[in-house]
C-alpha cells in the first residue's frame, strides 16, 4: 500500500465500526488500526452523508495534532501513519464520557442552555457527555459518571487536567494559523495497567474552527447546517495545519 | 384571620407570583409573606390542574421542615405560619439553581440520563439545574453555573454541602413515618448580607416520596401522570409528617 512504512503491522479482522472510523486488529497484539471515513452523520446519526476527502483529512490533522500533544507530555493513542487515512494506535477500552472544552459559547451551550453565540468563556468550560447517541450524548454532572460507573472520581479529575492542557496547546497552534478554536470534543482510553490516554481523533468533525478574520466556520457545522464548501473547509484545515503523510 | 398570631405583620403588595405560590411585602421591611396556592402545574408548565387542599398541605409540611431543619443547624427564611397556606419569611435573592438531591434512581435520571428507575444511588446524587422554565431547567456542571454568573464557586459549595445535610435529615425523618425519600428539589437564597438560607419549600410538589411497604407513590408525580388519588396523596403525607398549625 502507497505510504505504508516497512514495519506497518498487517490489518486484521475489523474489531469495531462507528459512523467514522473503523478498528481492526493487526498482527501485533498491542497494537490496531483506525481507518477514517469519508461517510458523515450529525445529530446523532439522524442526519447522513459523505464529505469526500474527509477520513483522509480528518486521519492526517488528527496525527498532527497527537503528535503535536505528545511533544508536550499528554499521552495518545497514535503510533504512526500507514496511510492518508490510516493510523496505528494503542488499543484502549474507551471511556464512555465524551470530554467537551468549550472557549467560546457555540453548539449546545447557545441551543440548550441560553448562553449568547459568542460569549467568550473564561476560563474555559470543561463539560463531560454520556457517549450514547441513542440516549443523545446528554450532558452530566460528575455524580452522574460516578454512579454510573463509566468513570472514577480520580478518573475524572485527570480527565479534567488533561482536557484543560489539551486545550491551552490547542488554542496556541491554531492562533498561530488564524484560527480560534471555538470548542472540541475529545475521548480516552485505559491501557491494560490503567493508564489514561488520549484516543479517537482530534479534526474538523470533533472541533469547532471559526477563522480569526473572516468568522468564517471550517468544521462539521458546514455540514449539520449545509452551509456549503463542505469540502473545501476540511481542505483549508488541512492545508492550514500543515498535516500530512 | 384564624390562626393568626397577634405579631404577625400585615399583608401589603404582591411581589411575585410564580406557579404556586405568591410573595408579598408586608408592614415591616426584612418580613415577607409566602403564600401556597392549590394550582398545580407539571412540565414546565404545560400541564395545569388544581390539586384540593395542596397549598396548605404545603405550607403547613413545608413548616414543620424547615423547623426541623433549623434544629439541625440549616439555616431557612422560615419565621413563622400566620394561616394554614401562609407563612412569614425572610426576604432573600432566589439563587437561580436548582438543587437536586437524589437517592433513587426516578424522573429525569431515567428518561434522559438512561438510568434504571429505583435503581439505588450511593453515594446520592447531587445536580445542580438552571432555574427557567422556557429552556425546561437544564441539568448543568459547575462550569456552566459559574460561567453564566448564577453562583460562584464558593457558593455551589455551600449549595452542595447544605444539599447533603438537608438530604441525610429528610431520609431520617421519612424513614421513621414508613416513606422512602427517593429525592427533592430545593432552592436557597442570599440574604442582604450574603448568608446563603434555604428558601422556597419542601413538599410533596419538590419532593418524591414512595411507601415504603407498598412502594406507592405520595407526591406530585400523581398529578404529572394521572395516578389517581392525587389529593389523597397529599393529605396522607399531611397526616404523616403530623405538620399543623
Amino acid at each position: 500500500m502507497e505510504g505504508k512504512t516497512s514495519s506497518s503491522p498487517e490489518r486484521g479482522e475489523l474489531l469495531h465500526e462507528g459512523k467514522a472510523k473503523r478498528v481492526y486488529s493487526t498482527s501485533q497484539p498491542d497494537l490496531y488500526i483506525q481507518e477514517f471515513k469519508d461517510s458523515a452523520t450529525a445529530f446523532d446519526g439522524s442526519k447522513k452523508g459523505t464529505i469526500g476527502g474527509k477520513g483522509s483529512v480528518n486521519c492526517l490533522v488528527s496525527a498532527k495534532l497527537f503528535k503535536l500533544l505528545e511533544s508536550r507530555g499528554v499521552k495518545t493513542h497514535f503510533v504512526d501513519l500507514i496511510s492518508d487515512n490510516e493510523m496505528v494506535i494503542l488499543p484502549v477500552e474507551i471511556i464512555m464520557v465524551e470530554v467537551i472544552l468549550r472557549n467560546v459559547a457555540a453548539g449546545s451551550l447557545v441551543r440548550n442552555l441560553g448562553f449568547e453565540e459568542g460569549k467568550p468563556l473564561v476560563p474555559p468550560i470543561c463539560e463531560f457527555h454520556i457517549k450514547d447517541d441513542a440516549i443523545h450524548d446528554p450532558l452530566i454532572a460528575d455524580d452522574h459518571v460516578i454512579a454510573l460507573g463509566l468513570a472514577t472520581a480520580e478518573e475524572l479529575g485527570i480527565l479534567r487536567e488533561y482536557g484543560k492542557k489539551i486545550n491551552e496547546t490547542l488554542i496556541e497552534f491554531f492562533d498561530g494559523i488564524g484560527i480560534d478554536l471555538i470548542d472540541f470534543k475529545v475521548e480516552f482510553g485505559r491501557r491494560p495497567d490503567g493508564t489514561i490516554i488520549l484516543a479517537d481523533e482530534i479534526s474538523p468533525d470533533s472541533c469547532r474552527f471559526w477563522d480569526k478574520e473572516t468568522g468564517k466556520k471550517l468544521d462539521k457545522d458546514r455540514f449539520r447546517f449545509d452551509l456549503g464548501d463542505v469540502e473545501e473547509a476540511y481542505q483549508e484545515i488541512l492545508e492550514r495545519t500543515g498535516a500530512s503523510m
